[in-house]
């Protein structure tokens, strides 16, 4: 049943840090790599940071929640470099920047949240007065603020999330919900690792997660590296092994959950809830609270990101591809939602 | 909707020929090279066919029944080039030979199958005094009978499952039954190619079929070739595609069928069959008589094939890999069994 999860080998997946000469900058893990190498991007323009999220170097909803933010934070920084006061037309450009963060990926509802927060921010200062750079010197505040308040968001989750799973549990996810989906320490896998520090997760079973395969390197890397014991399947394998009863709990993260408790998350999610009901298998998501969209009443309304078939497969003549990125899983198949508030059942979402 | 399929497209993917000297040798389609390039391979030893079954070379339940029929009477050939007569240890040879080619692969009776009426065969023509060289002129006739017989059979099943489509149907299959995996036509594509020839067919969704690819390499290259139109997803994308309303029925083949109509087939099928039924979609397993395992009273002791896990990924220290190539669908979510016989409930399956 393993000893105690070994967090210190996991890395910050996302982290605004002060240069030696005193720029923002923001250091990621650059997950494309993975399993491979651990490398460390770092870079000070924000265009770059759209880019890596859109490229899927940083991915994870609340990691894009991180990074957007941080984007907004090095946008700032680079204006004041500008000069000028923050007027008209500042707060325009702004308002234009973080369209262009926020509409990097269209599904996880953290990262419009992200960049909200930092928008809003940047607005109550120009408002109180300040000028660029004491703006630029509040949004880096703002950003580690975040950063810290996800990580701490990841753990309160683990926690509720871990006392619903019994002793010696085998827990199947999907996609990466872990550490380097976040700040650091992860949904999905927040509860798996608290879980392991009592000494309760026998095995995760991790779907591979086509197309880009989150699950094969990413979940099992970070499981691996935390000392957690860790079985890949492929995608269609999970239904088998629910059969055979080796399956004691779903736990998956979400891009962004309805009011009513519908929950977007990577494809593939929705029929392994399918699975799960068929079998009797509890089904539970795991996010913090910025991935609930209230306004949206339900699930058919969350825009699901369609990527290049060329994730799928190299071009075949007179092949067509469809690469839905997201599914919606229905309310009806989601037994808990797990956020740093608590656990509950979707109808009892809103309050 | 689309014109009649092309079938002269498409390849016989095994067929046992004279070669100029006289020599017989088993001409076959390697399927691992597919979609990038149609290559035939050709051999005349019996060992190069159990390699070419062992490495998925050759694949589909009704093709490597074929392939093995054809490596007995390959064998046979290579016995009767060494002279002697048909007795006491031609026969162990020939029992030995054919354990080894049957043994090739566990869980597809046809397989089994191909190999038994090969020796049996051989046995009747020896108990009628028949020398080797006799046998093996016999074993080469019997083969290709076996081939006609497979194409007959497919086309039967085709008729009959394509009366059970809807006009403009849209049809989600998994891994390729189809003119690959026989002889020549198909059994679950052979469905779709009869009910295409009679304009019914709007379109097919190709399930990617992990590990080994045989839904993106194998079922979108032919169906492209005969032009038939075809989309291909990911396996853990059928469960959205359902939810839209864009599947009117699930048609599958199948390794083997027990007499109560439990079926194994490839890994993701049980899943897809959970995932029909949740949907009110019908689900058809098509397959020929050569496929029902009336000694297995249901589904529980089909052996399972497990495969290298390299297949699913490159190793990655302290991950396991969990690689089973088939799965068992109970018979309660199987709709229609399609044989060349007629369709037929699973209950009704023992007459």
């Amino acid at each position: 049943m393993g000893a105690a999860p070994h967090m210190e080998n996991l890395p910050r997946t996302v982290e605004l840090v002060r240069a030696a000469n005193g720029a923002a900058e923001l250091v990621y893990v650059d997950q494309r790599r993975l399993p491979r190498e651990l490398v460390f991007a770092r870079t000070s323009d924000w265009r770059e940071v759209v880019g890596a999220v859109k490229s899927l170097a940083v991915r994870g909803a609340p990691a894009i929640g991180a990074a957007g933010a941080a984007a907004v934070a090095l946008w700032a920084q680079e204006r004041a470099r500008a000069g000028g006061k923050a007027g008209e037309s500042y707060l325009a450009a702004l308002s234009e920047a973080c369209a262009l963060v926020a509409g990097a990926r269209p599904t996880a509802v953290n990262l419009a949240w992200g960049v909200g927060r930092m928008e809003r921010a940047a607005c109550d200062c120009a408002a109180a007065g300040e000028g660029p750079d004491a703006i630029a010197g509040a949004l880096f505040s703002a950003v580690k603020e975040l950063e810290a308040a996800d990580e701490a968001a990841n753990r309160a989750i683990g926690a509720h999330g871990a006392a619903l799973l019994p002793r010696g549990a085998r827990v199947l996810t999907h996609c990466n919900a872990g550490s380097l989906a976040t700040v650091f320490y992860g949904t999905a896998l927040g509860v798996v690792y608290a879980a392991a520090a009592k000494g309760g997760i026998e095995r995760v079973y991790a779907d591979e997660t086509r197309p880009v395969g989150q699950g094969a390197r990413l979940t099992c890397w970070e499981l691996a590296r935390a000392g957690v014991s860790v079985t890949l399947l492929c995608d269609n394998m999970a239904a088998s092994l629910m059969a055979r009863g080796e399956v004691d709990a779903v736990v998956v993260g979400a891009d962004r959950i309805a009011a009513n408790g519908d929950t977007a998350n990577k494809v593939g999610t929705y029929g392994v809830a399918v699975l799960a009901a068929h079998h009797g298998i509890p089904f539970y998501v795991a996010a913090p609270e910025s991935t609930i969209d209230r306004s949206l009443p339900d699930g058919s309304r969350i825009p699901i990101e369609e990527r290049d078939p060329a994730e799928v497969a190299e071009p075949l003549p007179g092949v067509e591809v469809w690469n839905p990125a997201f599914d919606v899983t229905p309310a009806a198949l989601v037994t808990r939602i797990i956020t740093e508030r608590g656990t509950f059942a979707p109808s009892e979402l809103v309050y």
